[in-house]
């Protein structure tokens, strides 16, 4: 796997076009959503003199738009642009842009250079680096990928002032899992932090800190045979949470679900491999305190459980795969979890959140 | 790149039973076309327990359907019939099916095992090994694919009987290739060859010894920034033919284009690197007596060099790239040739060609 170049600036302008410069692509091209097309698009245009003179390539914002015709109006696009193998795309959004640019730049002409520029702290966190890249076929999500990592990244709180509270948050549930895989000292300058109140300098910095935890884990394991598992850390039961919330007909933000889902499977963590109860409460709290709850009976305990055997981390349909802490930083992948204990978990959880 | 499995035998069940087992896949697809469903999948079925029991995609056959609607049926059928991350894809047919059905299994699921099983010989000599994979799209041939390596593929000669002599010599072209870019000795062996009486056995061997010609390169540059530009010797010409012929609506082999378009660029060879003229007049003498020719006037120059202006190898579309040699074996890949120059080396072709 090819080295992933990762730039931590505000100065997004003179760095991509210092990236055009060094590569000098036969021809660019910028990809942006309807949101990023009127909310970012402008400000790079007046600050880059290659963004300016590149070819704008608009898909439908949001995740039922990373399909197969987004993606196939992307690759004509490129056809009719002019693309050679020599062209650079630049991906300028959130995690649905990386995602479905970063395969079609993966894609076309068998690969041509790409660069993300991610523009919510979800994708900059998580999306837009380690070569995840994708799109969601027949119902299923990121059904068809390809591990392919961005020429380069360039990262950066430029956009964050566009966000939400929501969305800031969603992006640091991302954040806390970086730190309870790593380390107690990154964890524990995650969890000091008021995420209403981080100016963008300290955010850049706390955002470096957090994207490297990832940076290592993918360098380690690019396509995800082993240890990259760790970072499916709250996901397993994330997921679960997300789609029980759509066939509620009232989404959650992804890193809301992460942020719940890390609870279960820290008190999952802690009934099989003792992960301390004393650090279970306090990011229980701090979820509670910063992310509300999401809201379950024991009625919805065997929809949950249906919706972790189909995710696509268990190999066979019968095991729920989880990926544990036996300490914070101390991680075990592979960790199988019978019924009862996961339903267990789910009235810990209730407990946790006030249920 | 990963590590690819090149088998040679002609007992291919058997070694696709092993194949089958060692990686012990979660479930099992055979892709095939609707020629090869008829004329191989049969013999396949009654001799290998795991070809048995597999379910089956088939898509329609010919080049023109190495499309996006087929791409998608086969994505489709792959959910379909549950494929998880450790399923694992058989593709068994020409370069059509080892290639959508390559690409396939490179994205689904970001990526599934899949082992190729080539039926012709220009599919075994060529599209089954390197990991060249993908579609048409939007007239452009190769347009969208990626570099994805066959987990194990199994060589043989056994369906060859199902083969036309035109298609015999079609694939024969592609081994008198790579025996001009490895060695004289090689090339001699090939040269010497009478292919409508070469039996099973010494073709295998033949076989074998082209296609480690092309694995060589392959391992050495598995993204064609380099030297695996040596296998374009013959294609830029060739595929300028095979433009033209499709423009005049009667369409020529691939093999067939390329053995013309090998006269066209050694030619070009002699006149810039001062190729051995004796050597050309042997190869152009081999084409012409087995292959016949493919008639142009300087009529067809313009058209010809417009097709070959546009070739995807050229990085500008300005300079027309050609791979040449020096020798047998002594390969010079980038060299520009002026217009004046392919001109002059049509005229010559024509000589040689009796036209």
């Amino acid at each position: 796997m090819k080295h992933q170049d990762l730039i931590f600036s505000n100065d997004v302008a003179s760095h991509l076009d210092a990236l055009v410069e060094k590569y000098n692509p036969s021809k660019l091209f910028v990809l942006v959503d309807e949101n990023t097309s009127k909310h970012v698009l402008p400000m790079l245009v007046n600050e880059s003199k290659t963004v300016a003179n590149a070819t704008v390539i608009t898909i439908a914002a949001g995740d039922t738009n990373k399909d197969i015709e987004s993606l196939m109006h992307i690759w004509t696009q490129l056809v009719e642009g002019g693309a050679t193998r020599k062209s650079m795309l630049i991906n300028l959004g959130g995690g649905v842009v990386s995602d479905i640019g970063g395969f079609a730049g993966a894609t076309f002409k068998r690969g041509i250079r790409f660069v993300n520029i991610p523009t919510t702290l979800l994708s900059a966190v998580d999306a837009a680096v380690g070569g995840k890249t994708g799109i969601n076929f027949h119902g299923f999500k990121n059904e068809i990928g390809a591990f392919c990592e961005a020429e380069a990244v360039i990262i950066s709180t430029r956009f964050l002032e566009t966000l939400s509270s929501e969305e800031l948050l969603s992006g640091y549930a991302e954040m806390l899992k970086h730190g309870l895989i790593s380390n107690v000292d990154t964890y524990n300058r995650f969890l000091a932090k008021d995420v209403a109140n981080i100016d963008t300098d300290e955010m850049l910095q706390l955002l470096e800190e957090s994207v490297m935890v990832k940076k290592r884990i993918v360098e380690e394991d690019p396509t995800e045979k082993g240890i990259r598992r760790a970072l499916n850390l709250g996901h397993t039961a994330g997921h679960a949470f997300e789609s029980l919330a759509l066939q509620r007909k009232s989404p959650i933000p992804h890193g809301y679900a992460v942020a719940w889902g890390l609870v279960v499977e820290l008190i999952l963590s802690h009934m099989q491999l003792k992960f301390p109860s004393i650090e279970l409460t306090r990011l229980a709290t701090y979820i509670y305190e910063n992310y509300g709850a999401f809201h379950i009976t024991c009625d919805d305990y065997d929809a949950l459980i249906e919706f972790m055997r189909h995710d696509k981390k268990n190999d066979s349909a019968n095991a729920i795969n989880f990926t544990m802490l036996k300490q914070v930083g101390d991680i075990h992948i592979d960790c199988i979890a019978p019924e009862d204990d996961i339903k267990t978990a789910l009235d810990i959880y209730r407990d946790f959140m006030h249920i």
